[in-house]
């Protein structure tokens, strides 16, 4: 099977990292390709950053239909453009908020997100909310840190993630860590061992997630909230 | 005090009718200035369009926060880039959608939303469950027209729209009708008198809102989920 | 336009400190009438309280339908009689607290209510969730200052008042505070310049609102939940 | 024991007619003491009725709890002023409403609460969601019959009743039903028997409910929702 | 009347303390039967526990139908295998955890349940959730005790008890103490005194519930969620 | 990888046809084992039945546990045991009604739940409420037929499957529909075809999603809600 996936943002390190990073996990069957935007913002930190990328993302998503993929997945832990691009779309578009979070629903009773900057909490328990998922919300957690501080100290941010990941279990009762910030991933394993609960990497997830419903045929209905749009005038 | 509203699309008539309705109804001591997308989808009728759209909204917000505007709205029923625009700005920024479903929840029990077509039921659900409402919603329930034919047919369009709404009252127990489609526009009164309940044209209603709210000096919280997009590389 | 608010207790000095505030803020175009009532408990704290002032602010309403009133505005935050006000009135009649909530949502993410003593608190959540807005409340915050305490010592209400809005915005994640006690009246301005986040002026916020929907023409429903009670016999 | 049940209105044949009925089903140990109102309106079918009644219960839940009571019933199934009774009393506070509900909802997946007229209906939605407990109901549904055409007329009002409630477990899938309307006190048993599924009188259940926590030694908390009313000046 | 108490458990004696307790406080015409189970669990501490305990209820639930029982109480506050007992049930059947749950909703705004150790915090969030009743919640605390440790140490156990329900009041804003947990069987008249609030002992209020329904003739609805199971091979 | 497949029922010819259809779509590295029960009811159609079988799935979880299985799949529309078998289970457990419906919440805006008779209708509302989901649900639809008769005429049932799913989406506004029925595994892709929207078989879907997560090396969290039994005496 082939599926794209898009890094919606124009940061090419990041793109690559996620190139290597799913390479190595995805399905020997699987033929990946994996794209940045070429015009947008470098990260998605807001609804403002997200919706200057949505339109550049929007052509990939075509793209992939017309060059016969199988399935795209979107992956930002925000899925910008995931309804849009559903619309436009024949073959099934998946996104790292939303398929993460009904994996993580089916493993305890309740998960935390863990996020970058405080700047974050208010738009994860707003997206919780539009997705319908606030009752398995334990809690939202900021590690207080940028994109820029984590990649410069890995250390510092792992030490970090799991403190705070500590805090959540005893405070919020959370049963799953959902690991909803670039610079964790790859911390997942080390992080379970340590916490002793399940702790989920959305890109992972969702990238065998999305393998699975392609090989099950699945694809989302073309009726109602995904239909396609009706033809106009676009200036 | 100056409000910009902003028409999201491309259709220069649309603007034009826009700006003599509610220029009829504004304060006299409002300076209007009704403008509309000079690139984007002609309207909008799917997440699509309006994620076509919002990236050409976005400018003219920050154009009236730069000459001192004292509120912008944004006069589509779906509110596209309501959220972006906040951010971006430090003046208020009101969408028909949210103004008008909050006033429409202290008028009666539930309130129906009259929308053009099939394919906007989906869309008007999921978005007054996103705005946390769905408890006050009797019903959406469409026309079955697109714009064109409502244009082509105004008689047709108010009588069919009388029927729809008899049907909300009688079958959905509906108490408010919220006109959540353009081509309704300006039969709101009428529409009262003959169905005994309230109808509501959201343009009019967020106007005034609007206007009451600058007079008040409300403004959005810029702590949280409107805080400002932290600077960053825009390719 | 003509616009009678009732502020529903005995406390004359109440009364004219209310007129004071709101004849400062209102439209040159408005026309005030702030009355008390003769009869009923000195101050509101308790459903006990309000249900001795509804009989006499009923007839306060009346008065305001048969003298050609455009809007009534009930208030005190705890909207007292609000429903019954509706069903014998033909002009729109609004409360405090179920007007300004609805600003409120529309301005962040989440609001913290400050209210006076803690027998306050179980009051607020459970009026909240009859408006169907517990989704937006992040806290119930007390003072724990009584009227008398607050009337007696301003700058301590004011200091206090900001202490407990700080912890409400750091704690809870509160992104707009609704000044839920009389003794915080005026304070909002001050408060919003040192906390950085939106305060809402309850008395402030829905003479503005009631202003606009008088403007607007909004008339609540006459069908269903606020529908002309029928006649009978009263001993 | 000794129950007061106050018959919240003005109508002394429905006093005397419930006297009768809770007569012959309370515990031989249960010393009852029915009384209506003197004041007040003859029946309740609005929140501007409930709001001229309760000035008129409250003294009497006064006197219960000086006369050495040990619990009082309000019975009339809106509850009357429950919220106010519970804070002026010691002894504990039922309303036909709330115990019945929370019933009916150990006893199927959903009820229906037959009204007597359409106004009604409005109502009862919001009640059943003030008090929490929407996810249990199917439907409210009215008889369209007014008090007076239920008394002149038994015969026909047990017909449309079995009617009407045959309708709400044929569409609505209702499970349980609650008779929420005086005149159909009495028919309960046999409807059961006619629909095969289960048919609550609530004043029935709640008498049976106030004798087994009055026995039971239970009191509602007298610690935020229904504390004490601090002490004040009524005029 | 005739009420089959069934203790879901092996542990005999703690069926002949419960047989103690209630025998002391049941009506003077009702007759009491205590029964445990042969085989299962000692005690029930996870959905394990109950899943085997379930098949060794079902057939007391029977038996107690064919010898001309009115009514059965499963006495363990996790109600094991309630809607299986009451398919198979023509004779109504509670369960402590639910009954007691709907009087404690009744008695203040919000409750909060004692449990004995951690691991059962998140049955009970869950357990709430199922029953619909998560927005009377305050909160669930766990004693950390074992039920070993509790029989050991009765002096220390109430007095844990009574540290944390204080500070389910201080922090949780908990009105209503539920003592969800067997070892704290006894202690709820003397915590409401020294808390000043209402302490719920969930045996006692499902019996006296339970005379109460069988006294008022109430029935489980059979159609729906508890209608009669088909039959089938049963190998 | 070795999955486990558990036909929760004593019917051998379901087991082996379960059997056939999953090793047609199972990864080639896929090791399957599907077994079905010695000892329990011949298929599940209340809560009683699945109280009898679920002490018969554990045994079966234990097994897969101890011989190095890498999941195990609870095979019925109704999860027996699911819950439990996640208690005593360090490799994870999926069951076919929750992962089929986090699948269908991604794939359209709302679900219809096709069942075989009317009385799985209550089962299903309550099972999609506690799993959480109930905002995605548009509607639980029966068949009106039972197994037996499902069997016996294939065509007939195709026939009335495809009714009932047009029902949903016209009368409905289903955009997903969930096969959940044994009778109607393999018609999805006919059925999707007619219809022109999304159908889920729901064996295949979990099957796949099983495999994926496996494949990403997800387990439940065994703190909390499925956290390991304490040890005791089982008689």
């Amino acid at each position: 099977m082939k599926i794209m996936v898009i890094n919606p943002n124009t940061s090419e390190s990041m793109t690559r990292h996620m190139e290597e990073v799913l390479k190595k996990i995805k399905r020997s069957d699987t033929e990946l390709y994996v794209c940045g935007l070429e015009k947008g913002p470098f990260t998605l930190e807001s609804s403002y950053d997200k919706a200057l990328a949505v339109p550049h993302i929007l052509p990939l998503v075509r793209r992939a239909n017309k060059e016969a993929y199988d399935a795209v997945v979107i992956a930002a832990f925000c899925d910008p453009g995931l309804s849009a691009a559903r619309e436009i779309s024949g073959i099934p578009v998946f996104g790292l908020e939303e398929s993460t979070l009904h994996v993580a629903a089916q493993l305890g009773a309740r998960f935390t997100i863990l996020s970058m900057t405080d700047s974050h909490v208010a738009h994860k328990y707003a997206e919780v909310r539009d997705y319908g998922l606030s009752s398995f919300l334990a809690s939202v957690r900021p590690l207080g840190l940028t994109v820029a501080e984590t990649d410069a100290n890995p250390i510092r941010t792992k030490k970090l993630g799991m403190e705070v990941a500590r805090r959540a279990v005893e405070e919020d009762h959370a049963e799953v860590i959902v690991l909803g910030c670039a610079g964790m991933a790859g911390y997942s394993r080390e992080m379970e061992e340590q916490l002793g609960i399940t702790v989920l990497d959305p890109s992972t997830i969702t990238l065998k997630f999305c393998e699975a419903m392609v090989d099950a045929g699945v694809r989302h209905s073309k009726r109602g909230l995904y239909a396609v749009p009706p033809e106009k005038e676009y200036l």
